[in-house]
């Protein structure tokens, strides 16, 4: 048996990362639906629809548990998917916001994400059902995702970015902010040193692969596996999966699968 | 009988714009793939296989001319629609590879677009066709899109990016730069500002109306209309449209169709 993951597209493999991590000797199914991507600008409906069928996909790959590695999938679909699955599904929301509401000392909190985990308004929903006294503070920043995409991690286009993106946060007075988007981990070191030492960074992917830790038992696997699922083949999806899981481009195992109806 | 226009999302409305200025009379029906949106990063075989599904429901709205207002779609799908369709077909590589060609002294040409385009070389194939001894240049901007989306037109940041992408063209000694990619005409100046004004910078959409009105005549419409179909529905879209070609954001004629098999 293994775990499954689904993205939208490669964003998700900063889940893996971390499950990975938790999971050293367990198999691992990934889908990328990358000739859909990006889900952040569609509509809840369509996402809802697209998360529904990746997922009867990987039910049929054995999996024991799914985690929804995708902040817009998850504010859409979770519900739906956690009805109909008969394994535990896992989004990346609840467990960044639960760590938020635990490390948080003045109550201000602040999320960033695509437009369509900000819209969805889930990262505040989840926050306020967990203390309503706490403040959210929300930004949508859409160019965080191609700045990576670019490998401008390092670069002073995405200082200022990151300035003209967050400087708000700072008169706000937030005392944590939760990367509520898979890609922002791969630049957390940025958006620390914008709003300084003194504001908590959560990064769901971490704290996701702690929730899956602690329902999952971490079963050893004597043929452990990652196997990958794509519905469009790029090679850049293989070049960012080497880069980010630290894997021989030459032994990924990647197939191409189609999901219409 | 109406123009027919279609892009994987808002890009072709600069062309839409352009039409509009040639063809004041004329009905105009756009398609916008907004479900499907971005060309840019897919496959070949994918991007053919949408346009043709998107060429066969503009053709049912009774168009005369069907305009391929996307440079993905244009370099993967041009040859296989003119063959289907028993319409005129134009896309916006020729029209913009012929201007470069008419203008350039040196023969030394830029092209900058999406990743997509500019993999395909389609600007490449087209210029050397038209002279085989012009030496072309050619540069992936996958910055520009989201910067022009986000509305920072005049900001530092997209001056920085630019300077960073075109850097280089300087030293290549190019005097003529070809917008392969419609978003890239919002930031014309920007574009021309790094480059100096002995560039001489080409508008694809410009050119691809010209091209429209040397073939069709601008035949008055006593019922001139503007249909506007997309694949997914959002708030962006209407926003953008209404931006582009200064509409009344409630009066735009707007339909969500879906075009699965």
């Amino acid at each position: 048996m293994s775990i499954g993951l689904f993205d939208s597209g490669i964003g998700g493999l900063t889940v893996m990362k971390q499950i990975i991590r938790e999971f050293p000797n367990k198999s691992i199914v990934y889908f990328g639906d990358t000739l859909r991507v990006p889900y952040g600008n569609k509509s809840e409906q369509i996402v809802k629809k697209f998360s529904i069928q990746i997922s009867k996909f990987l039910l049929k790959q054995d999996i024991e548990m799914l985690i929804i590695a995708c902040n817009t999938a998850t504010s859409y679909a979770l519900k739906s998917l956690a009805e109909i699955l008969p394994i535990p599904v896992i989004g990346v929301i609840n467990p960044g916001a639960m760590a938020a509401k635990n490390i948080t000392k003045n109550k201000k909190i602040g999320v960033i994400g695509t437009k369509g985990t900000i819209n969805s308004k889930a990262y505040e929903k989840s926050l306020k059902a967990l203390d309503n006294s706490i403040e959210v503070f929300q930004k949508a920043c859409p160019l965080f995702v191609p700045l990576v995409e670019e490998n401008l991690i390092n670069d002073e286009i995405t200082f200022l970015v990151t300035k003209k993106y967050l400087e708000e946060f700072k008169s706000f007075g937030i005392d944590t902010l939760i990367l509520g988007c898979t890609h922002y981990p791969i630049i957390k070191n940025v958006i620390s040193k914008v709003l300084g030492e003194n504001v908590n960074i959560i990064d769901s992917a971490i704290e996701t692969a702690k929730v899956a830790k602690s329902i999952l038992k971490n079963t050893n696997d004597n043929k452990k596996f990652y196997k990958f699922f794509v519905t469009d083949y790029t090679e850049y999806f293989l070049e960012f999966t080497s880069k980010i899981l630290n894997l021989d481009i030459n032994n990924i195992d990647i197939q191409k699968v189609s999901l219409e109806d």
